[in-house]
């Protein structure tokens, strides 16, 4: 249901990934240009606000502000951004707190000279290490994490930033990965879990040599290379750090690798389709997901097999391809949703639903109909579709979702809900069909995920399906006295408790 | 590929539709409130600009600003147009040229008291119409067609705007659909070959006379009625006109209807896909246009059948089902273009597509692919795309157009092109397939899209395809001496030119 | 007391004028960037709205927006407008109806080609005007006496716009100094009574001959050539229509002038004491109106003269000479006076004042003041200044006033008041001198004005003064029907009613 | 000269002051609006932007943005500034270098919690102090001061706010006053040389107990105080702390008070007429620096006395009075100049003074003309403005300064030139009048400045008077060798260098 910010009209469905990030080494590119266009196709992951910092190897310039990339640029903010050394961020939009003060790339001047910080995901100890600092006398003019982070990074600095990295890494729990930028390198980096992705690739603009690699690229994902004509070397590995400068490029490993824990919702729902993680394509294993649900959960007599549009259309045309149903549009989503802070008309039931969604009658009416979405949050939101489609006419709507319940909240980068909002977490999977008044309901299993993305379960962190939280979440994070006895307690699929040490598996 | 504005990166390759139009009249309704709903599902109709003037029964009120409805309004500016009388206008967004003074509605007091007037459509005859009127002394304070209606409407008013509008509208030569308000009266007109759609529809807010139509609407679009829980009466017909106040609904048969030419167009493309015209839905008739497609045009070793989104999803569809080859989402559409004026790096080959568009390597390589979209106007774009499919490994790309070769430009309401840049009006189809670099391109003939569609063909205009314009084009227009000629010429399809005379057939 | 926009903090009681106007006609001048200049040194005369209007020869561009000449244009805006004939226009702000539909110029096309109008006044007829022109089915888009004009001009111009422009005021009554550009010509116009001021100058861009007029220039006041380095030729005659293209400067007699009534408030308080009107500089009007409002209101014993700056500094300085007591700022005006809308807490009183004006309680303290200001409409804030300066110590205040009590409203372009807010239309001077809490209240005569500005009495309109309304009201103003009685009335300056005709003296 | 921004059209020659601060601690009052009102009574001490941050006791909220106070709030941003602590912040405007980021206050969170800190003045050893706390690892995201203090405060803060200022305040050297916030107090600080003025005064709601304070008011200059109806108490003393929270007032003699080191410009020049400091009103002493000039550089011949608005208007009067010559405006100040980017046609020779003067020709023309000015900084505005009387026909322009050359650049907060630039510091007297084109020059004595002040001349800061800096400034200042050996060497007026030590007189 999500690859779109989409937060119309009150409390989206959908789980919402924090942050985007990017960064670019290239003497003679126009490299805040390129940060632009990759940021672009990074858009999704976040659209509150969009900024930009480059470093022309003497001072750091930035320019960031709330909206969306093609709104907070344009030519003259982008050639004021002259030098070869760029890092770049688009922040994803929470109601209300949001403040351009919390925009991103944080930029500042410290002891090892001007840095600038783009930081993707959520450290679970932020509390604690501000308190920490505070302590020692830092003060703070953001509620970033970022800001955390470069705070660490220079009180370790002294002479070499590099170290000061590692041993701010030392002390960052969480998910974290980063693009700096100093006055001369570019610096890539990533938690000991992999959590949030984050990949290398490089340019060519040498026509003569077109294995020479021109510019160095960090991204998020995939599809920012792509857009910039970059190739992709490989990923930023748990733990590591990628330096670049004129040198070339270093790697080192910062903090020891943990086993990766790599977001596993990145797979059934955040990173854009034409991504890869773990040299995966997104489309192709969501396809999968689909085979897999519809075996585990099949539908035998329905007739048409249906998306909520557009992140579920890969695991509904899979669901289609393994039962032999005809796939189907049968929900039109609206591309125009945007922020709108209109209240409907109180008769105006359901009015949010129907301004993003409006189903097709003709392919409905009369059908049983397979809906296929990759989650259930809150429940409210796919009540309304279900009763959306039998208003439309379907006979019966078996509601088929490419993911297990979402039952534990995410501390590492994903505003899900609270955990007593999630209604797996409160309700058996019967209550909930009954909630939200459909025909079946039938979630994909973990196992049928993990096996549609073709590796190890223990690859990824699937704590907000059960519970085991790679990373142990401190005592100052608000969650119930349940929740943590859960974490203690060792976890059904693993030997015991994640808590920072490498999985034994 | 379609619907949607993506007007960035230089010149579009689809069509653009004009504008989307809205009426409410109901007492004791927010019909300002009910008319942002409404022009948020016409939204594709235009992004240009937005308006909103709604009358009290005393004066009109107006407020309209550059911007998608969600940008133009606030609570604020909502609330200040009180009254329960409406209507609402998006515009298309031109490049360069537009300006808040051609927003609409264009609201303006006269004889018979405050109008405003919102227009969906072109005339052809509006250089003759405002240097008649000029030579009578009236000024043009835009260069709106609207205000041209309004002026004419004015003029013959007298003490009756019904009236006016009857003689206003037996001097407009052109395809107009229009909703305009009075200060006590709602009016919505089509012209006599409902060349642009235009539906009522009615509200019920009376829960114990479920039937009791408690407002009445008027949309471009049934998707518009849908979203605000209005029921669809019926379509307003050729030269009809339908005026709404405290005594409830009245018709008139303004102007003798000609032969119905409904835009072609309006099926292919432009209509959002949950909409109904001659109560045929869009998303079906586009489905069946791809079986048509398919029978035409087959392509029996292909693995694959994608679409280029979003528009022509359903033609696709179609034609896998008919052909029985499978269906993937080969392409992904960023859904967070929208206007950037950044230019793209000298070395960024192809950026513009790829920014919009990236191909599913795993989808199509090594995959004989067919590749369906709706129009080809000018052809770079469809070259790209097809370039884009064969470098992620596509070993052949079958190009399905679910429509015929545009060769004739609109002077109906539609920005496609001059003719001169129409490909298909200079180009055969085997020079258009070799200059996309297609392994093969086959179209949907006339026949087919009026087959798919299930009406007979002279309910259509189909101009652009054939080049006999309904509507007689005049001499002021610019067009080539050869396409004059070509109007003149008795037609292969009808019996004779088309010239404001009702059709024989 | 004027001189300023400052309509900060409620009802501000300054009188109000309308608007500046300019124009300008000059080959190879720059002539948008000249009218720029010029407009903001007749920024006093409007604060509300700016805009600019150019011909090419070919057509007519107008840039204009809500706000001050300095923030509606940039470089950008400035460039676009590219041509050699150019006319500008600042409107007056008032409060909450003004929309930027309503700014200036206004532009349009007519049978005579693209015409834009800039306009300085206020029609007495408007509304019979407009009720004519919309029975003959004409639409009115804006509430300005501009589009009023535009529309009479373009129903006579036939071929010809001089013909329309001398038909067109042949119809108009009221005050009216109007630029107009065609696109090949600048025409400046006044009305027959010119009430409000208009002036010609040329510009000199030829180093070789002097004397050669490279450009014209039409402007409200004489400041706005200073400006621009352009020389005063000469005032328009009431009456009077110039002409200016490339064939050089031509004069007409348009309609026949009737006696002189030039707006009296021009040289109290409207125009800029470095502007000459009447070959009359206006600070050294002012300063003898100190002198005759000595001569009128001696106050032997007092210690000190203070003025309410900016305006009534001239007048204070007269004061002083005349009287031989020195003269004092004794009040500071805060120069960031802009428009708020925060509210003052309630327990903030006189906040208003207070924030404009603050006394010197060093020069006050002990004193007793003569205050001298120009007008006194409402009588509220000559109040609270009043008791500013008892507050700061001052033994006794003597209020003098460089004009005549305000009794009757303008009906010609100045926004005073309702007749019955005007404290002098219903109060004694010994009851407002109560109201006011002065020590001694006195008003220069109209002799004494009139002496002051060394002109014959019937040069001007004095209407708010004594309620001889030069141009006759008509009976759809609303005024009280005493006001209409008092227009019959002989009397008792001049020999009989101002009714349009020439008058006797 | 000043009292204004006018920073239009080029390099301004007035010197700049760098901010005004306010501090407001009232239960029950609403402290934002009183600040929004006391800064706008501050406004000409910056117009860049403008800040306001308030605590309810809980936590700190701010709001600020550039522009002027009128432009940066509006009742929603006021209103969501709730609590009964605040303070604000006026900044000056630099060309270009501005952005939001360096507006203030700051407010940050710290080990003692929620801090804002706002500051009026320079720092001498910014650069010394960042440098070791770069060492420490701290982080600077402005080029501030402000963040300098708050970073020092919040290192020595512990669990004691103020003792972190005071051990802040040991580390700071140069010009400061501060406003500083905490969650549930309000701090005023002053260095020890009291180089910028601040000042303390109470506010009384309580109508029964007239004299009872229920809030405490800090503001830069006692017209803030007024215009929100608070009375003065006294000034803050150098080195002293005053705290106030909900147990009432404390002070602190912080850190040794130095010699009093006022800078001596706020008298000549900065602060509002109708302000006072060291009880001495800043009218009446321009007034007698006006007297005392007259003395020293009589003009005896002379006809008129004018001034350069509005700064030396008070002088003007003075010089007027005490030679007996009229006084006369002879300028008019075009009171709209904001900030305009447009440039003047190369043709346009001195626009930019006559943008923002025009002459009185009545007033000049056949006159020996004496025209005040309390500065000449460059040279080149005064050398356009003793044109531009010449040019209105004076006879002669004897130009008097009220106050001595300006010699030595400034480090405590005002923005006047790099010493190269200031004319003074390079030309004698003979050759600056020649440069001007002035009859004749008179510069008024530092001695006589100070007889117009009326205390003695060691309390005051005279630096670019004399080079004789109280405050040492450090090495990694820029300053010409010159000028550091000229630091060095014992002054002329005081027994020796004023190095931090108090001074011996």
């Amino acid at each position: 249901m999500a690859f779109s910010s989409d937060n119309a009209f009150g409390p989206e469905e959908g789980p919402k990934e924090e942050c985007g990030i990017l960064g670019i080494y290239g003497r003679g590119e126009d490299v805040a240009r390129l940060t632009y266009f990759g940021l672009f196709a990074l858009q999704h992951r976040g659209q509150e606000s969009a900024g930009i910092a480059v470093s022309n190897g003497e001072r750091i310039r930035v320019h960031k502000d709330m909206g969306l990339v093609t709104q907070v640029f344009d030519e003259e903010s982008l050639q004021s951004l002259t030098g070869h050394i760029a890092i770049g961020h688009t922040r994803y939009s929470t109601t209300g707190s949001s403040v351009v003060r919390n925009a991103q790339p944080l930029s500042c001047s410290s002891v090892v000279g001007d840095i600038a910080v783009a930081h993707n995901g959520n450290l679970v100890n932020t509390a604690h290490l501000s308190c920490e600092l505070k302590k020692d006398g830092v003060i703070f003019q953001t509620t970033n994490d970022s800001e955390v982070i470069a705070q660490l990074i220079a009180r370790s600095a002294r002479e070499n930033v590099e170290q000061g990295i590692i041993e701010a890494m030392q002390k960052l729990r969480g998910a974290y990965s980063l693009t700096i930028i100093t006055q001369d390198r570019l610096i890539g980096v990533r938690d000991p879990y992999g959590v949030r992705p984050l990949c290398l690739g490089y340019m060519n603009g040498d026509p003569i040599s077109p294995d020479r690699k021109t510019a160095y690229v960090l991204a998020s994902e995939t599809c920012a290379l792509n857009v910039i004509g970059a190739h992709f070397i490989r990923e930023v590995e748990p733990g590591e750090m990628v330096v670049i400068d004129d040198e070339g490029e270093r790697e080192y490993q910062a903090v020891p690798a943990q086993r990766h824990a790599t977001c596993l919702f990145e797979f059934i729902y955040f990173a854009r389709p034409d991504s890869h993680i773990f040299d995966k394509n997104l489309h192709a294993a969501r396809r999968r997901m689909g085979h897999e649900l519809a075996r585990e959960h099949p539908c035998k007599d329905a007739h048409v097999v249906v998306a909520i549009p557009d992140s579920a259309t890969p695991a509904a045309l899979g669901f289609a391809e393994a039962s032999r149903i005809p796939f189907s549009e049968g929900v039109i989503k609206n591309r125009y949703i945007g922020r709108t802070f209109i209240q409907p008309d109180p008769r105006m039931r359901d009015l949010g639903v129907r301004m993003k969604f409006t189903p097709l009658r003709e392919v409905l009416a009369g059908k049983k109909v397979v809906m296929v979405d990759d989650s259930i949050v809150r429940g409210t939101t796919t009540g309304k579709l279900v009763r959306m489609l039998f208003d439309a006419g379907a006979l019966e709507v078996h509601v088929r979702i490419s993911a297990p319940p979402v039952q534990y909240p995410c501390f590492y980068g994903i505003d899900m809900a609270s955990q007593k909002e999630l209604v797996a977490a409160t309700k058996s999977i019967e209550e909930i069909r009954e909630m939200i008044g459909a025909t079946s309901l039938g979630y994909l299993s973990l196992e049928g995920v993990v096996r549609a993305v073709g590796l190890h379960k223990n690859k990824f962190c699937r704590a907000c399906f059960d519970g085991h939280y790679p990373i142990r979440i401190p005592h100052d994070v608000k969650v119930t006295k349940w929740m943590l006895e859960e974490q203690e307690k060792p976890g059904d699929w693993e030997g015991g408790p994640d808590d920072g040490a490498p999985d034994s598996d």
